[in-house]
């Protein structure tokens, strides 16, 4: 896979079913977005989740009315095949995994798009961080905490956080750098002490891999979009797609532009 | 003593000898400063100090020349009678304290005005951040580390850092806060494990006074203005005049205009 093909090609590439796996790295400079489909009498109160608990969901956009599959503001996007993998669940339990839902579509369905991870990420190795999960190449660890999200009707449950060790300079300056992307999590919510979050064992990631922790290190540990599916298995909707984990939407837009300052 | 007095009025008080205490919340929202007065063949060895080392030593203002004894972008000062209390060192040691440097003064002094931590409190509590210092009524703790700071000819030394103590979300919160004041001290250098910076014991600062230091609390570390003072000692200029600690001059510069943004 050609890391610098446009996010238009990538996509591309992804329709047609010649890309299917992670989306980590390909596109860079460019926003990558979870992706949540749910049924139009769900849609609302999910709307309403994302509003309250803006740092492990934060909205970058939402299709315009049930049925589109087109999200203008991200690219020529068509939601049914641009994701290379995606989760299906039936009342609230992953039911099946497809790369391309155009068969399971209808006009009853609402999609929204979240910012993810990966800018932030992006924005720490341009500073010359490093990022643990990326050197040893792999999955960044996530926890499920204690901290309640907002709940909105049926949508409700623990944030989960993924977790990035630094030392208190670097993870100062991260601080700094990941609060001028408000809309891709933002800055870190919690840093230290992980059993002051309901952390027991770090090297337990509940979704994810664990990576290596210095002495000299913080663990530091930021908001993170697999927040939505836990809420969505609280809530067991009677249908919902996602995309799989890592496999991202990859928009048009720049991650540079999500800087508000 | 009115806490609501103009600077101006407040420094005109402290000029006739009716204030020489400390100025810790008066003239609230204006900006204080450190002071350090020094002959004409050590100053721009202290100048360059200061750009080397901006965390620590901000410079704010300085004499257009020697002899100057006015500060004019600070207000109407006379920096001779404008601070309530002076320390006066001979060669490296303090050798006397006064409340008027008049009948000291000559030809020969340059004056330079620092930022100091104040600015950045008044900005934390108005977030309504605690700062621990503030809440137990003591002097912020202040600790020589193992940072050397970089050196301009006879002015080196090791950093000197504050501590103030928050809850991760609250330190996050303070770094937020702190970036955008960068002339007065700007975001912390450190937080966590105080003997990764070279402090052995929290309970036993090197200036001022402990502090209570919560179990779901992190210790968190400013640059500190005490830091050029500890230079001095260490250059021994034959003569120099400094602040008494807390006794800042104070200006008729607004804290809110030492926001970047």
């Amino acid at each position: 896979m050609n890391a610098t093909l446009t996010p238009q090609a990538l996509r591309h590439k992804i329709r047609r079913g010649d890309h299917t796996g992670n989306t980590s790295g390909l596109a860079p400079g460019h926003v990558q977005c979870n992706i949540v489909i749910l049924p139009t009498n769900w849609a609302d109160d999910f709307l309403r989740f994302c509003q309250l608990n803006p740092r492990p969901c934060p909205l970058i956009a939402m299709a315009e009315a049930p049925g589109h599959y087109a999200l203008p503001l991200l690219g020529d996007v068509d939601i049914r095949t641009d994701v290379p993998s995606y989760r299906i669940f039936r009342n609230g339990v992953l039911a099946d995994e497809q790369t391309d839902v155009t068969a399971l579509w209808s006009e009853d369905l609402v999609s929204f798009a979240l910012g993810c991870s990966f800018s932030f990420e992006e924005a720490l190795l341009a500073d010359g961080l490093e990022v643990r999960n990326m050197s040893e190449g792999v999955n960044v660890p996530m926890y499920r905490t204690n901290i309640d999200c907002a709940s909105a009707g049926p949508f409700a449950g623990k944030m989960v956080v993924s977790m990035r060790p630094f030392k208190a300079a670097d993870a100062i300056r991260a601080v700094q750098i990941c609060t001028r992307f408000p809309s891709v999590h933002g800055a870190p919510i919690h840093l230290g002490n992980p059993a002051l979050i309901g952390i027991e064992h770090l090297a337990e990631p509940d979704y994810g891999d664990a990576v290596s922790l210095g002495e000299d290190e913080l663990p530091v540990f930021w908001a993170c979009g697999v927040t939505p599916q836990v809420a969505l298995e609280s809530a067991k909707p009677q249908f919902a797609i996602t995309h799989s984990p890592g496999c991202m939407l990859v928009t048009d837009l720049l991650n540079s532009k999500m800087a508000v300052m």
